[in-house]
């Protein structure tokens, strides 16, 4: 009998965004009475804030069940301003590798480009957009920690719980800033390519998230090591299914072009193995193509066959293994419901999709 | 006799140094725990910390002082944390703008484009300059309630300011975007010019730190109006001050090229008001030379004469007069020592310089 429903995780899912559309109605007033000229910042954010795994809130929430905390609307406020912080990363993420979409949609300084476009304003669209999209992200990250103090929980549980969104937010930053290193340096390091899936992922995906709704329920020290004894080997196999997903996956999933990893010249850890593998011929194919934007169908085939050969992909594969093997042992000290939850998402999260 | 000694200000000023620089070596470790390729983030943002007037520091200290706080390095702390959200504006200001230097010193994206330049990595130095910028600032944004909540003020105070700091944010990011958006649309709205100069200036500058101050204090409602009276204005006055010191203003004093606000094409209160009074051959030479990045000393002459002949000058001169009159008005119903020092304050940020 499973201990636990299957709508468990969707229920939160569609809380979650309930949460988020009250948040966005009470900033709309409040920007509204700055100037009626600030109503496209608040459909930006509506339309970056609807769908998505909401995997962060889904964590937070869990990792307050687990900890004795009782469901109810107050820790689903505190658990959604997670997606707020994680709309300021992608915002600022997409101005940042010039993406021109994002699930499928303009990403917001593309979308802030058209605006301009379209109002034949002055000076360069794509300066606009940059700018605008700068200052969403903006305010996206400080909305996030205001979210989280507006969701009513008691005081002491948000005093407790500040330290965790600091580490949060300094470990994301810190993260993303090693991952441009890593890039500029031409990567070459499984070590260096795995500390940025750490930081990038890891915690800030998963353990942080457990962390942040243990601290508000007052978990004790070792419920808090079990949450990192979990979340930090499944965070690093979630970020290896993301690596492989953006070589070999299915663009109807991925909601990417097939490839686009590739020519984007990301440098994961899958091309840290592949590259310490190769032969001098293999390092050659990846050299010529790894980041070429033109790169087509079969430039993406040569890439593949040499991840595949140099036996790349089956360590990889073998290393998400291990790693959720690592997470579900881990798991295995939390209480049910709570327990059959994570073990899902550490299932749903790393299972193989190609 | 003086009510207060002139060394408040500075006293003040050289405090807030010393805990900034206590907090970033707080943070020095937690970055270099991540990796040592973290190191240039402390450096960039120590020299970016370095100097500067503190004026939002110095307003959050005189609310609290004037509300019956004792002084004490908690809410030095406190206050100092503006300086941080003020990095954060600083530094994606530079970015969403282009600006090569801020106070004579290379802005952050082109110091970390410099960095990726002489290291000879991949790709382009301005991108990864761009990015590094994007991502200190959201760094400076999170640290900056960091801070606050680092202070050791406790939690019923931190609790009562934080709904301040909210707005405070909201209405800086809102007043930013109207900034993008004003130049984008080619101004031509004094009422519009005016509202950029309330949101971004006074609220955020003079208002918002004094209720800070005053919201750790636990302030009377009717003393935080009085925060309002005096800062309001006075924040628009210190605006205007900065639109005619951005024309007028000697380089050796603001720290940028004389006329640099006219080649950026700056839409403000002034050149609105200019426009506003300009015959069609006086429009003509503005629209001919604002915003010109080309416009050499005659061409910031011409503009100037323009500014000077429609009358716009003398009445952004007089509305400067008229706002601190008021602002200085306001402030008697505070106490001593603030009062005197408010007034001061008031008299150096909108003093005539040229």
């Amino acid at each position: 009998m499973p201990s636990h429903s299957p709508l468990d995780v969707d229920d939160v899912r569609a809380r979650v965004q309930k949460s988020i559309d009250a948040f966005l109605s009470h900033q709309e007033p409040v920007l509204g009475t700055v100037s009626p000229d600030l109503a496209p910042i608040i459909d930006a954010l509506a339309d970056m804030l609807t769908g998505g795994k909401r995997l962060r809130p889904a964590f937070a929430y869990w990792g307050w069940r687990a900890a004795g905390g009782v469901d109810n609307d107050a820790i689903i406020d505190a658990a959604a301003s997670l997606e707020l912080l994680q709309a300021c990363a992608l915002i600022h993420d997409d101005v940042m590798d010039g993406s021109d979409t994002r699930r499928g949609r303009p990403s917001v300084h593309r979308r802030f480009a058209a605006l301009h476009r379209e109002a034949q304003w002055l000076g360069s669209p794509e300066t606009f957009g940059m700018g605008a999209a700068i200052l969403l992200g903006d305010l996206c990250l400080s909305w996030a920690d205001e979210m989280l103090y507006r969701s009513g929980l008691d005081p002491a549980s948000l005093l407790r719980a500040k330290p965790v969104l600091d580490d949060m937010r300094t470990e994301l930053m810190a993260g993303q800033y090693l991952d441009l290193l890593e890039q500029a340096r031409g990567g070459g390091s499984v070590e260096r390519a795995l500390r940025v899936a750490r930081f990038k992922a890891a915690k800030y995906t998963i353990e942080r998230p457990l962390h942040l709704g243990g601290a508000l329920a007052g978990a004790d020290p070792s419920l808090l090591q079990t949450y990192s004894a979990y979340g930090l080997p499944l965070g690093e196999a979630f970020q290896l299914r993301d690596d492989v997903l953006g070589v070999f996956g299915d663009p109807a999933e991925t909601g990417k072009p097939a490839g686009d990893d590739l020519r984007e010249g990301k440098r994961t850890v899958l091309i840290a193995i592949t590259l310490q593998a190769a032969t001098p011929a293999q390092e050659v194919v990846v050299h010529r193509h790894l980041g070429d934007p033109s790169l087509d169908v079969d430039g993406v085939a040569d890439l593949r066959t040499v991840i595949v050969e140099t036996g790349a992909l089956a360590e990889v594969e073998s290393l998400i293994d291990r790693l959720t093997a690592e997470a579900l042992t881990a798991v295995g000290a939390i209480d049910q419901p709570a327990q059959g939850v994570l073990r899902d998402l550490a299932v749903a999260a790393t299972a193989r999709r190609t």
